[in-house]
């Protein structure tokens, strides 16, 4: 702890069954008059679609819908995001979905009002330019459990030919507000909520493993763990269970603040089988945790006592992490392997290349070299 | 998990040794210029204060220092400290201090632009000003881990005349940016860093055992809790222990934040003696927690699980807790019980009245009457 930390967490969540009821009134408490609805097509072909456009026009607002998302969004949505913001004469933005909406949401209350194009602002690129104006106030309603891109500071967005993905991050394009209501998950398939569930829990078992002190983050990782842990199972095989939906919403909004402090080598691993493969994002979390983390019980076992604690063990061994994920992950339908996830065995090199030149693995608690990589994968593919 | 909750944590702080050499340059950055630095006389009188006045001077900063606060703070400590402010023609204020100081400069910001007097302010009162401008920028460096009032929303704040405390809150009065640095407690005495620790344990604990469904809080409590078992019988024995000092400031932190949540039993005891026998606070909800938490234990004993996990013991049940914090007291020079510290047992129908008037325990994990107090204050009475 030499460094100095720097924390912040300021979303203000509303949380719970029927919290989206509440959205077009805090809109109109903030004096704001006509939001843009961003949505993707699947939601918009939802009842819940019309049920929000009936309660934003019941709090006196004047809304308008972009359903223009679809698949990994791509720039070209943005653009036509910002277009229908503009020739609705917008005001503020109501971002409703899973990751790619929310994540186009951001892109569009960015270029509002900053000038040139989405990807001038890309993170960490040589001559980005500066995110150095506030950006359209924008609200966040999640309909999925698992990236947390409701209370996270990135869009990803990828370029339309190249389909190369680009990182626009800025604690400007924070949610204002986040109506966080897990009914809005009730109808999601057992394969989406294990798949995004485990996106949700291997944030916050990342989160907790990564370098660096940063306690705040420690402990809401590791609380978004035990609800996870308490609740995955029962939301992948009782879908309407509304205890079980409300904690995964909670532990992905968890997973998604404790990350701040870093992710790891399953991250790194889960970036490149999406590349390489087109892998889901949390799948491919959920398929590599185990092996993935393998690697850090090598080396630092006695950090995982925590994480045992939190999802119940009694016998708190890095090795009895690994064996209660391996359960879980034959709970929730998670593909065991690679191989048995489809993935096949010739794109060994590409995964290691893809996944050592990542960035996550720079906070994992060990060093992760090309080696590590390729026994992990190898592992993985069974 | 009927209601719906609201979370927010939206201070940024900066967390370290040395993090107070950032504060001037963070004021500069933001255009401000002209900070009123709002201390108490202790600190004004100590090496630190010159150091701090010349750091801003080196940062462009034309500041000046108001270090009129002392005991319980009053309402014309605040009074001339908005004056300091309008004769300085300040931009800015910079709290540092313990939870006095603090308190004073929340007030301070308040008043500079809010009409009236201090106390038309007074949270939850009929007929209550509204708290509705933006107060001027002010930031806190704490001097003490303890009250965690640099992360707090509210300030007490006592009328000259009767020394009836008064709370003014608002999310508004929150410090924009928080300079934490725990060089500036290596010169507590050990008494001191006992009372304010045990405050900061007894905000974890009686946090996370409060009713409601807040997991974000829960979490950083355990967390806050897990920081402090470790740490703080250390930074009593060993005052200049860098490492615990910073445990300790950060659960001090934690604490405070989680406590949005609400507390308990403790601290209505507490704040009963304090105003019938002007009880340090830390002490006193050092002095009582085992008592109080026993009520809880006879409840809702199975809460006490995850508290145990956090300090490490084997026995998970709130007994081995309880027996964990009498060990804990002794250890760091707490007073075992009432009688141990000085209060006089007739005192017993006074702390009753007043305990069951105060609002904390509305928020403890199961009822406590006025019949349980009794037996809990005639319990720590020895």
């Amino acid at each position: 702890m030499n460094q100095l930390a720097r924390f912040s967490f300021p979303t203000a969540i509303h949380f719970g069954p029927g919290a989206r009821k509440g959205a077009g009134e805090h809109l109109a408490s903030q004096g704001l008059k006509r939001p843009l609805l961003v949505t993707d097509r699947g939601v918009a072909a939802l009842p819940l679609h019309a049920e929000l456009m009936s309660l934003l026009k019941e709090a006196g607002l004047e809304a308008t819908s972009f359903s223009g998302v679809f698949g990994n969004p791509v720039a070209t949505q943005v653009d036509a995001g910002i277009a229908s913001y503009h020739k609705h004469g917008a005001d503020s933005i109501i971002g409703v979905g899973g990751g790619a909406a929310l994540d186009v949401a951001k892109a569009i209350a960015l270029m509002v009002d900053h000038p040139g194009h989405l990807f001038d602002y890309e993170d960490e690129k040589p001559g980005a330019r500066p995110i150095d104006r506030d950006v359209p106030y924008w609200i966040a309603l999640p309909t999925t459990s698992g990236t947390g891109s409701e209370v996270g500071r990135s869009a990803v967005v990828s370029d339309d030919t190249t389909h190369v993905k680009k990182i626009i991050f800025s604690p400007r394009l924070l949610a204002r507000a986040v109506f966080a209501d897990p009914e809005l998950t009730l109808g999601l398939p057992a394969a989406v909520t294990a798949a995004t569930g485990m996106d949700a829990l291997t944030h916050c078992v990342e989160a907790y493993l990564a370098k660096g002190f940063h306690p705040i983050c420690d402990g809401i990782a590791l609380e978004g763990l035990r609800l996870a842990a308490r609740s995955l199972a029962t939301a992948v095989q009782r879908p309407t269970d509304i205890a079980a939906r409300s904690d995964m919403m909670m532990s992905s909004m968890m997973g998604a603040i404790a990350f701040q402090k870093g992710l790891g080598v399953t991250h790194s691993c889960a970036h490149a089988l999406g590349t390489v493969a087109d892998m889901h994002h949390g799948l491919a979390n959920g398929v590599m945790i185990d092996y993935a983390l393998a690697h850090n019980v090598a080396w630092c076992g006695e950090r995982f006592a925590a994480l045992a604690q939190a999802v119940n063990l009694t016998d708190t061994t890095g090795q009895a992490f690994l064996a209660y994920l391996r359960v879980l992950k034959a709970t929730t339908g998670i593909a065991r392997d690679l191989t048995a996830a489809g993935i096949a065995r010739d794109k060994l090199d590409q995964l290691v290349d893809v996944a050592i030149e990542d960035a996550c693995h720079q906070n994992n608690p060990v060093p992760c070299s090309r080696d590590d990589f390729r026994s992990i994968f190898t592992e993985a593919f069974g």
